[in-house]
This record gives C-alpha cells, structure tokens and sequence, in this order.
C-alpha cells in the first residue's frame, strides 16, 4: 500500500508555516501532494501559476511531493488523484472549528479522511494574509517566507504601488 | 517504507468512538498500534490486561492492528516501537487545546509528529468517563460500546455495588 | 400563558440542520415563529419570498409552526409578535461566542431572551453556505436538504452557471 | 399544553448567577423545576436538604417554580417528572463544549432536550466554587449571594475553621 | 521610566467599551496614546478627523491620555511614539486567538509586547459594529455610547438615509 | 507615578515560560513583584521556600523584580503591597476563560486591574505540571527549565522514587 497525502490550500504566496506543515506531512506519507486551489471568488496576488511555481521551488528539497493545481471540489480531486488522506495544518484553536466542519462534509460526501497535524509553535502567528499584509506596508518578512518567494513578493507589490 | 500509527489511550472501557478512530488509522496508515497507558495515578475500572483484552476483541476485525499496553514516557515507547506517528481522535475544540501542548512537548522531546483525526459527528459527545457514569447509574449504553464491553461494564459495576 | 418561540435566520436555503432545530423548537414551545431576515446588505441565492416558499414546505408537516419574514430590527419584529424567546440552533463552540454577544445586545435593548438549542450532532457541519458551495462545483448535497429544496438549488444554480 | 423547564444544579450554595437564570427559565416556560443534584463522588459544602432550604428561600417570589433534589440519573428524573427541557445556563465558551456533550448525550438517551440560557453578563464570571474560595479567605461576598445564602456561608465557614 | 501604553483602533465611533479599556490603560500606565487607524481597505462611517475629534471629547476627563491617528504597520508608529506597549481590549475568547496571532507578529517584527485588558462584564457584548448596525434600524444606543457620539451618529444615519 | 506589577503563581518549579513571562513584565512596568501563592488545599513537589529560591535565582538578573510569598485572597495582598496591576501569562485560549473570570471577580473585589501578556509561542505547550509529569518518567526538560531548577527536579524526584 502506497499512501498519499493531499495539501490543499491558496498558498497565496506559500510561508514557512506552510512549508513546516508539508515536510511534516513528507515525513508522515510515502508522498505528498500539494494542491493549489483555483477559487474565482477570490482575488490573489499570484496567479495560480505563479503559486505553484514558488511552490515547487519551495519543496525542491523533498522527493516524495509533487505540487499540482485544481478548480471545482476538493473531494473529487482527492478522488481523481486516489489520496489516502487529506493533510490541514492547525494553528490555533480558531482554525479548528471551520477545518472540523469542512472535514466531516469532506468525509460525508466521498468517505476521505483528514488529518491535522499542529504547526510549529515558532510560525504559530503566520498567514499569508497577515505577510501580505505587513509587506504591503514595507515590513520585514523575511524571517516568515523563503528567499525567492519575498522576492517575487517585493516585485509585485512594487509593481500594485508602481 | 511501512508507516505505523500508535494510538495511546486509558481505553477505561474501549468505545465506539475509539473504534471509529482506530479504524480511520487503519485506513491512513499500513499498521496500527493500539497502547494502553498504565498510568499509576489514575484509579481505572478496569486492569490493563482487561482493557487490553476488550480492545483486542473490538479490534479483531482489522488486520493491521495490533494491542499492546505499557508504562513511562509515551515519546520513548513510541520511539521504542518506531512509529511513524502518534495519532489522536479529536472531539471537539476542548480536546484541542490540551492535545496541542502534548503534541508540541511530545515534538520537542523526541521530534515525533502528532496528527489529530476528527471523532464522526455521531461519537462527538462520547466518553468513556461519561459511558461509565450513565452505566452506574443504569442508564443504557448499549448504543455507545460493543456487546462484548457492555457485558464486562455491567458485570464490574455489578460487583461494585455489590 | 401561550409561549411562542422566533426561529429568524437567513434561510438562503432552509436546510436539514435547521429543520432539525425548528422542530425540537416546536416541541419547547407552545408555536414557533420562523422567519426568514431581509439584509439588503447579503446577496442572497434566493429571494425571500422563494426562502419563505421552501420553508413553508418543509415546515408543513408541524402544525404549530408559521413562516414569516421581516426587515429591521429583530428585537422589534419580536416584540410586535409578542413571542416569548428568540431560538437559535448551536452547532460549535465558534457559533456561540458570536450569538452570545447578539443574545446579550437585544437582551439589553428589549429584555427580549434567547435561548440556544444544541444541533443533532449529524448535522454539526452543515451550513447554507457550505451546502451551496458544494452544490455550485457539482457535489451531491441530497443528504442535506429536503428534496424540493434540492430540485431549486439545482435549478438556480443551472441557471448561474447559464 | 404546559411546559415545564428543569434547572438543575449543584447548588452549593446558590448564587445571584443562579438566580438570574431561574428567573429568566420561569419566564420562558410555564413551570420551572430547580433540582438539586445529589451526587455522592462530590465533597459539598452544604447538605442536599441545606441547599434546597436556601434555594426555596432564593426563589420564593416566583409562583411558578418548585424546588426539589434528586440523585442518579438526570434523564430518568427528567422522565419522572415529565419535563419539556432541561435549561442550562451558559456563562462562557468553557463551559459550553462540556454542557454540549452532556445535551448529545442526554438526548440520546432519552430524547428530552437541553436548552441554554446566557448568564447575564455582569455575573459571567460567577460560580459557587469561586464564591467558595473567595469567601474561605475572608473576602466580600455579599454582591454574589442573596443575604440569606451569605448569613449561612459566613456560619459554616467558621465552624470548618473551628 | 516613562511608561506609555498605545491603544489603537478603528473607533468607528467610539464606544463605552473603548472608554472602559482607555481608562484602565490610563491606571496602569503613565499615559496613553490612543491612535486611531487609518485603513483604506475599510469603509468606515467616519472619517479619521471625526472619529479623533470624537474621542478627544470622550477622553478628556484623562489628564495622561492623547488621541492621534496613523497610517501604516502598527509597530513602526509604535516605534516612532516610543511606547512601552500596545494595550487592547479583550472582550470574549473569540478575540483572543486573533490578537494573540497579531501580538505574536508585532513582536517578532520590532520586539514591541502587547498586554490585554478585560472588558468590563457589562460591555462584553459591545462593538462599533454592533452598535452602528443597531443605530441604523433606528435601535437605541444611548447605553453604548457617550451623549455627543450618539448625536453625530444620528446625524451621519440620517444622511445616509437622506 | 512608580508603577508595580504582581505576577502571582504557584511555581512549582518556576519554568522558561514563567521566567519569559516575568522578563517582559519587567519591561513593561517599574517594579515587579513575583508571589508564590500559598495553597493548602494543593501537593506541590516542593516547599514554598525552596520555590521562593528557585525564583530568585532565575530571575536575579532583573534589577526591578523582587520575589515573595503570600496566603490568603490574592487582591488583598495586592492591596497590602499596593500594585498597579496582576501579570499573568497567557499561552492559549483554554488558559483564557479562566483567568477572565478569576480578573473579573477580582476587579469587581477590589477595584485591581488584570492584565494579560501573551507567552512567546516557543513556550506555548509548557506549563510546571508537563514538565514534572516528563521529568518524572526520566524525560529530559533541559530545555523548559533553568539549569538549578533542572538539578532540583532531579534530587526530589530521585527522593521521591527512594
């Protein structure tokens, strides 16, 4: 038996909280596969391609992940892609209700599991709304994203003030 | 690579909310192991071997999975017996935040990861403390553990009224 | 003293999670009031008049239920209809922090009371937004809603999508 | 069809909290029965005919409430006495993932319903175990407790301190 | 040692809670510098001038309290106003696992703390949102809010009907 | 105005947590008083001496902090001592709700403000009875303790096995 499991998120762009929570995941998993989810409602400052980029540059270091993209819902491509188990990463308490909900519609409409495994308590704080947000305003986030990823962050919100 | 899941507990009695878990670890991972934690400070209904007597029937039905019991740190037993990760069911936000502190400590300690997995919606207000106190005072639960638990649980309440 | 409970809510549609709490509603009190809030500020799926329609439906089989819809303030509309409690359904801890500071601001403003009723554990997940976020990708929400709400939702959702 | 609510309780010794909430459950159903629970595991202050001495007192001036006690299971009680709810009041978030389980529980068992009821905010962070402790070391009670609850307080605190 | 607390906000207006948390910083610390934000990604009811002016009217029985606004990350005002901690309110448990969130980021980023003062019971309830949500229906404020923000809350809504 | 605060505890034994605790306590006041609380009613692993040493050791070098013990309620120590406000710690939202009524009926006592100072994340699981609990089954906390409160841990628990 060969056990995969799924990472959904927006990954708008990817933190190093994310990056705890797949390399957690890599450890737990024969593979991982890490999934950006195209929503249309929402307005991201990359585009899905440009996530899954920063993603995949992201994760070089791990054999076992693959990064990937999907639209419609997360059930059916959990199905599609014959995951074992879909991975969230739980900071704090507050995550824990809504991720609960979501996980038991997921299990009623198709049978898949979740799983939530803590986040470090060093990224316990981290989002990717609340990096935009202090690099918007020109703080330093460099402590909180990789390398390449402020860089593109940099540019790009250059180019929203430019 | 064969990833095993530990899955500790009192298990004072075993409940269907326990078997909902172990068999969701079942499925997540190639082999389970089920231990009961002998913990001196607690006063328990029953005796390890007994819990771990009733856990091996209610657990017969899976191949994977396998009871044991033991005593001390469950981070060295973990690490004794090499699993992949210590799974744990969560029932709702209360359990969270205490099962988040053992989880981060537990890390700390020897680097092992913790996934939590959420309890079914049906087995969400089910306890063993609980099925012991509505059973002591006659109420039924049969709903809540196997015939075989409910069997042992009247007999003992039984000689302790006796 | 003829003891009449108000079940308002946005009903955007009625689902199986709030039939539930309507009935045990309706077996607390001596009638229930259900009614459906116009919020200019919401875009709602469907109109009220079509809420209050589906609502009727499913709430045909109690006979000491009525459906009702009203704009303004809710202690107002409670107190022209004279009911006795406002009923709201809990389905989580991160429900409640939020109808609490509701239930204390209309205690304040009329002495109006709310009591809370907790959700059938089966329906603890479910919500009207989740229900039509799965239903909008495809996914198969008949476990969740009555039939004729389904038989709407689709066909709303068909013509959406154009 | 008359209602009737059950509160049941602790009660040692009664607080204003408790008060609020009876007087808020006689409002909202035809007859309130406060129950005290007799639980032997418990070291209590005041005795079970004590604490309803000082809740009968406490209640006198509402005409629709009875006091009385009880001891094994609050379901069966509940059927004894043909009760259309039990009405439980909630403080804070904390206390409500425990009263939840004990409402999913209790319906399961029996099918009666729980409803809670939010403690006025100015006694939210009022308990008998923190009047207890306050009012051990000598602090000012006489905001939390009726006169009479207080007089009985005062006398049995210096007889455990001889 | 100079001690300044920093308390910042929306106050789109300014409540009582607002002045309840103001008044406790105002004890603890040897001023306060109440710092209202300015956030173009809201639509505020007031305009920043307006909402100061408000609250130097609500402050100015505090000889140690100065009202001001900014723009920009928090901790970079805090920095230039060399403050000795950011104070906020906290009114229930589900503002707590944001602030905290925020408090950790602030930290992290220049080494400012963050100290978190209760509500007082009686306006645990409250919010600018609350309120102004209530004043549009025409509900009654005047225990929310000082007598002067009331009347210019009455004026903007009015308008806003116009 | 010379601005004290108390941070009150058990302390036993004083950990990284309480000292980080401490330290930014230091920062935000004058003075700060460290109290170890006096319980009868608790077993603690060492004597309210050998806490107090503990303590001033661990917190020798903060130039303004000063360490004591007291009995009794704790505003009326606060009052005898004459602070501004009680410190605590706050690592997650389960500590919360708690200490949000021990500060509310505190103030309501006495007039004394609380005020609470989130815990860094690396010591949010941490707390003195997990690490007498780790420590007893020969776990290291090398990591969660000062070195001469590590050495201790080890006589009394050496002691304690005999």
């Amino acid at each position: 038996m060969s056990l995969t499991a799924l990472c959904p998120g927006t990954f708008d762009p990817v933190t190093n909280g994310h990056i705890d929570i797949i390399e957690r995941a890599a450890r737990l998993f024969d593979r991982v596969l890490v999934a950006v989810v195209e929503n249309p409602a929402k307005s991201p400052l990359f585009t899905v391609e440009e996530r899954v980029t920063m993603l995949k540059e992201a994760m070089a270091h791990l054999e076992n992940c693959e990064v990937d993209s999907f639209s419609g819902l997360l059930v059916d491509y959990a199905g599609r892609r014959e995951v074992s188990a879909i991975v969230k990463g739980i900071r704090a308490v507050s995550d824990f209700d809504y991720e609960l909900q979501m996980a038991q519609m997921n299990h009623q409409l198709t049978g898949v599991e979740t799983c939530f495994v803590p986040t470090s308590p060093k990224w316990s704080y981290l989002s990717s709304s609340l990096v935009k947000e202090v690099a918007r305003y020109g703080g330093d986030v460099s402590a909180h994203v990789p390398a390449h990823v402020l860089e593109r962050l940099r540019e790009r919100l250059g180019e929203e003030r430019g």
